[in-house]
């Protein structure tokens, strides 16, 4: 029997009537046996996530402060749930202990993790499945980072029994058990490593988009949505900003080759975004998968003459950059030159000093800084021809007038970064998105 | 009044009909007051070079072998262009003292500057210019690195108040006054510096073509003459292996920013090539100024997923080519990619040693190298639509049918590297060369 494990986002789990949308989706196949669970997030655009309102208990606790109407608040959002799906909860016993431990001084990622353990119990009652504690199956160091292969042991030994079961997301437990938690969005994280470590055939990831879109909302009207794409792919226009999942949660599962599949609770007839491995040959075909970018960026260039001939010119220049602790976003040789892209925030207080290190240590002819970039990104790994791609790229940005900064595509498939003024961003990725949808 | 410094190819002063017609530009124009001299090279293809015969003589006295009839073909070959100039030469006087010092043990670096030292000495005697010999102004360390500034200040000493002098090319003296060379084509260099140190208006190096080709006329018929190119194009032509100029002679020019134009002896009236700092307005417009390009290369590329939150991972691994001593001709770095062109036969023998020390040091997710591939360097500066060009150009490859490996275009104007699988190099240059002639 194939085995899905399925995440359920914060919307997706907002209300009674949400979660019941979820149940009816978990219940459709008998596959879905493990599902990891969000906090209820937001009902309406003005609403406060559940996890949002722990954040003010918290605060207000850890001040010495009253909270208790900030949690009676967060108690009637869970008590509107489980009498509406006529669930059989003994709420007021939970609410009691995690009061008792907020006053006896109970830790933010406590705190903050109630309402994933809370809506995954609820659910998990409502489901008649298993409800498994992330704290006995999520493990994190002294220093709050994952503990990767403790935790893929423990997932085994607490899931392999059991015939199903609903985890809460985000959070889990310090080496003296302590509840920590993943950054914001980390339930996707959780969702990884329990796919991981049953060996799912599938990670089903349920939010509130039917997929990936092939470029930014905000710059194109009506995006179409990404059917397969690799992780790879993904990976690119995730760095790029575009969000689906959060970026931690693609490693365990690739490293599994667990497909993913982004799916939209509240249309459940749309197949959504297929994440995988390798792209089937029947992919639906599209000239390029994605397109994604980001601003605020500076390119360094260094000119030497003979540059070429000295072989430890830009080894040099990029340990000057780790020395000074900033990152590059990309470096490319030519012949005499060193380009080197960097994050303006990341540059700004060492300009100076890192500048005048690049002078100091390898004299460059000339050294120039150029800033207000944006670095556009455009993937695609079919078959196809990868180079009529970059091609018609190239060409419709031209011909809508932007001028190039820098263009690099290295070995391999469709992996176009280009580098334009920051005022020609969202001109460039229409006319990128336009010559792709052909 | 202009002063011009004038270096002769070997072939421009192949014999005496060659030398006149040297001896006719020099004399046309008052501002020709420095010429450089190479040896007499060849007079017809299977002709010997004044400095091989040399090297023959050389290594006949280095093994205690007669050499005498080796050095008289020698003597022979100045005696006949000494008759046809009329000019009054004692050339016996000279090669007594050649012969002399010889058999006392000269050194390589003295024999194979005879050619030059006694072609610019029957020259010098020709024209009625004074003679300077360069092992009095060109002066090399005990390793025969070149003294850049003691040279400049040399040659300003003994030129300054010359109104006219003939300089050999190609040699100069080291610590002791020990003559040592340049590698072959040096007296490129001596022009250069003699041009530096007078801080000549122009530099012209007459040689037996017309120019430098816009492309390999091994590629491309009867390719057109590139009318002006930068310093920096030629420099990154010339890398890429379009001959013209000895690469260590645009470094002093280009920092006294001197006009090189290379001219040819036997056309003379052809403007030639010009090589300028910066390109005038009035540049005959071409799309782009040449292109030129390179086998025998290979394509290292490591992938990690999130390398790019390590800020160390690339120069690590340029710190193992350094410490290889593998030189590199070209580093992109991609989201979670590194690519380094390198040259096959640097890479040849530490191979494997090379590849096991990025997988120990850096764990890459996935290392690849593709062997025999091409590279090609497509530059121009004009102030021209370069997007649009490399649009042409990249559009064109592409039409040819051939896969693009590597696309680079720095910050700045055109100056893209593109890489190709060796078997398509040729198709390559045409698809380029003819989608530029527009």
């Amino acid at each position: 029997m194939k085995t899905a494990v399925l995440k359920f986002g914060g919307s997706s789990l907002a209300d009674s009537a949400q979660i019941k949308k979820a149940t009816d989706i978990i219940k459709s196949d008998p596959a879905r046996r493990f599902v990891v669970c969000s906090a209820p997030g937001k009902r309406f655009d003005d609403d406060i996530k559940v996890t949002d309102m722990l954040l003010m208990c918290y605060k207000k606790s850890a001040k010495g402060e009253e909270f208790e109407a900030e949690l009676e608040a967060v108690k009637d959002r869970f008590k509107e749930i489980i009498d509406d799906l006529g669930v059989n909860f003994d709420l007021e016993q939970e609410f009691k202990v995690i009061k008792e431990d907020m006053k006896a001084g109970a830790t933010q990622g406590y705190v903050l993790s109630r309402g994933e353990y809370l809506n995954a119990k609820i659910i998990a009652a409502y489901l008649g499945y298993n409800f498994v504690d992330a704290k006995d199956c999520i493990h994190f160091d002294a220093k709050g980072i994952l503990e990767a292969s403790y935790t893929n042991a423990s997932l085994k030994e607490n899931l392999a029994g059991l015939e199903n079961a609903v985890i809460p997301g985000f959070y889990g437990a310090g080496p003296k058990g302590d509840i920590l938690t993943f950054s914001r969005g980390g339930s996707d994280i959780t969702g990884s490593l329990v796919a991981k470590a049953i060996g799912a055939d599938v990670y089903e990831n349920w939010t509130d988009v039917s997929g990936l879109l092939a470029a930014d909302p905000k710059i194109i009207d009506n995006p179409r949505t990404v059917n397969y794409i690799s992780y790879r792919e993904l990976r690119t226009l995730s760095y790029m900003g575009a969000t689906v999942l959060h970026a931690d949660a693609v490693y365990p599962v690739n490293e599994a080759g667990i497909t993913v599949n982004i799916r939209n609770t509240n249309d459940p007839e749309n197949p959504g975004t297929m994440i995988v491995s390798k792209l089937p040959s029947e992919r639906e075909k599209h000239t390029i998968t994605g397109v994604a970018g980001r601003k605020g960026l500076s390119v360094i260039q260094a000119e030497k003459i003979m540059v070429s001939d000295e072989a430890g010119f830009t080894a040099i220049i990029l340990d000057i950059f780790k020395a000074y602790q900033v990152p590059f976003e990309q470096c490319l040789t030519g012949i005499d030159t060193v380009t080197v892209i960097i994050r303006a925030d990341y540059f700004r207080e060492n300009k100076e000093e890192l500048l005048k290190a690049i002078e100091d240590q390898v004299h460059p002819d000339t050294l120039f800084v150029r800033e207000n970039l944006a670095m556009i990104a455009v993937v695609g790994e079919s078959d196809a021809d990868y180079v009529g791609s970059t091609v018609a790229i190239l060409g419709a940005v031209s011909a809508a007038g932007i001028e190039l900064n820098t263009i690099n595509q290295g070995a391999g498939s469709l992996n176009l970064i280009i580098g334009v003024e920051e005022k020609d961003y969202e001109n460039a990725i229409r006319a990128i998105y336009n010559s792709i949808q052909r």
